[in-house]
């Protein structure tokens, strides 16, 4: 552990500035006492500045039981859905002069509930849940527990997507999404369809699958599982129109898997969109970039990391708040009506 | 400012395990005296988990004169390149045990200076400088007093990309992997050649730049700069092609501003690589699925971010280290040989 000795003293930046030890305090540290006369303000800052001097930070900290930081905690920050749910947070922590800590998990439960006990122990401001809950009973109640302690001692906490933990969140419109995909194929013909999912654990999965299939009303559809990724995508659409050539439309259940899905669909020399209708969800930055450019159900990402950012930084509320997030159609070329039937 | 009181204290997790404070303090601070047998670790732990105990952060801090955060500063979260490398460094610090903060500079070379300053005041225990350096003279002055003071204090600091800061840094080969695009475009007959840059401030593009010229030789390249993005690429290529219709092949210094040179290809009606080949720098992950897959130079953009942790977590070593990570083609479907020219 490398040793920090203090090199710069708050006597010795007062000393510089000709002022009290007092006055460099209110300036430097905001504590108590009458406001410093902008004259004084300057010259402390001034030499602050030219001494290199930091404040002590976990010595702040611990005076004012509270920091600067607020923890964000994602799934993965590779997946472009974190990175711009992040992004959007960054962009609002720093109009409030905050710093943001994102924690990956990995899509470990433990590690969730690892990260937000260490934010306790750093004494964070405020912490994101960023990312669909995983639903299996155990964890949420652990979750739960932690959370509760930590908001029962002035933390602040939300959660993008339903984490059901009774704290504020914003609310993605899966349900809404998965039933707006499932219109779009019905609408171009498609009978044949097949669903492409991500792991069932996760809540944004049985949203946008349980609205996609509230579309399709009595028409059954396939379902294959796999990693929330790209390759998940590609394993489980070549895995599909393997048992189920007869396919016309897959809807993937994020734009990972639809990219990963189109490059089955071109492995297997299935032409997108004559021949296999692709729809993603998210509308990732790249969605339009694809080839052919995917039909997909766009979340505005970037505002749903500022919006839960708002949350936390709200005046406190009693009640926790919602915030609904549209899904929206974004029809691209990757979609098309059903090909005509084959005569056998 | 919400108040935190001290709900759980040590003494009440060594009265319930039926240890003494001092055995406590052992196990749940790791401070001096012998170690505590694993029978004794387990109860101890136990009554911490039950009773919901968090140790004081800033507490321990200050303590330990260091915490177990490391700071890393990258330009956008939600540009897929620095995603990759800060997965790439949340991996390692997890073996590590270490939590990783992300901070966003949207590229303001100020905001680079703050957040290293708000570092130093949270003692972290190392920052990584991730991204290409602001080359301007001044800037970089202030960020090396500002790193020099925070490393002469026991921080250790590792840089990707060469930041002339004197500090332990690993260097994409920038340089080869802009020679390698050059040879490739004429290998492939091109002699009509444009360059679409991001910001000549940026390191990593006036290295590229510079290889690029260089495996041209005397060969002139019609050069348009723009943001480091995709639509900094499409409005660089649009203004390129305005100007020089002639042009065959296009470099683009990072993928971001391929898929923008590719969008504006599209736009007006030149086809991608028969009448006009695009190859970009970086290989994201996305590089793969665009329309048509592109032809780009990979670096190893987690094993970068991971390279640099490991400079930072590595005993300490007197002189500053560098880790060369090497710049490959990876040839794909939006190079092709440069077509006939028009008999006029």
């Amino acid at each position: 552990m490398p040793e920090i000795p203090s090199t710069v003293t708050l006597q010795q930046v007062a000393d510089a500035a000709g002022v009290s030890l007092a006055t460099a305090s209110r300036v430097l540290h905001g504590s108590g006492g009458r406001s410093p006369t902008e004259a004084l303000r300057a010259r402390v800052e001034d030499a602050a500045t030219r001494l290199h001097y930091v404040s002590n930070g976990p010595a702040q900290a611990l005076a004012r039981s509270t920091t600067s930081i607020v923890g964000l905690i994602v799934h993965d920050i590779a997946d472009p859905y974190f990175a711009a749910i992040a992004a959007g947070a960054m962009r609002a922590a720093r109009a409030e002069d905050l710093m943001v800590m994102v924690a990956s998990t990995f899509r470990e439960p433990k590690l969730e509930l690892d990260y937000v006990r260490r934010l306790r122990t750093q004494r964070a401001r405020a912490i994101l849940l960023a990312g669909s809950a995983f639903t299996t009973g155990e964890f949420l109640t652990e979750l739960g527990e932690e959370l509760a302690a930590y908001t029962a001692r002035g933390g602040r906490v939300a959660a993008i997507g339903g984490h059901g933990l009774g704290v504020s969140a914003v609310e993605p419109e899966n349900h809404e999404g998965g039933r707006a995909a499932g219109e779009h194929l019905l609408a171009l013909g498609h009978t044949a369809i097949g669903v492409v999912a991500g792991p069932p654990q996760l809540a944004a999965v049985t949203h946008r699958l349980a609205g996609f299939r509230e579309a399709l009303g009595p028409l059954p559809c396939q379902v294959a599982t796999a990693d929330f990724t790209r390759e998940g995508g590609r394993q489980a659409t070549l895995a599909l129109l393997a048992e189920h050539p007869e396919l016309t439309a897959i809807f993937a259940l994020n734009d990972l898997m639809a990219l990963g899905a189109m490059a089955a669909a071109r492995e297997l020399g299935r032409r997108c969109p004559e021949e296999l209708s692709i729809i993603g969800f998210d509308d990732l930055p790249t969605a339009v970039d694809a080839n052919p450019p995917l039909t997909t159900i766009r979340l505005e990402l970037t505002e749903l990391g500022a919006a839960a950012m708002s949350l936390v930084l709200a005046e406190e509320t009693q009640p926790p708040r919602s915030i609904l997030a549209p899904a929206t159609l974004i029809p691209r070329a990757s979609t098309a009506p059903a090909p005509a039937p084959a005569s056998s």
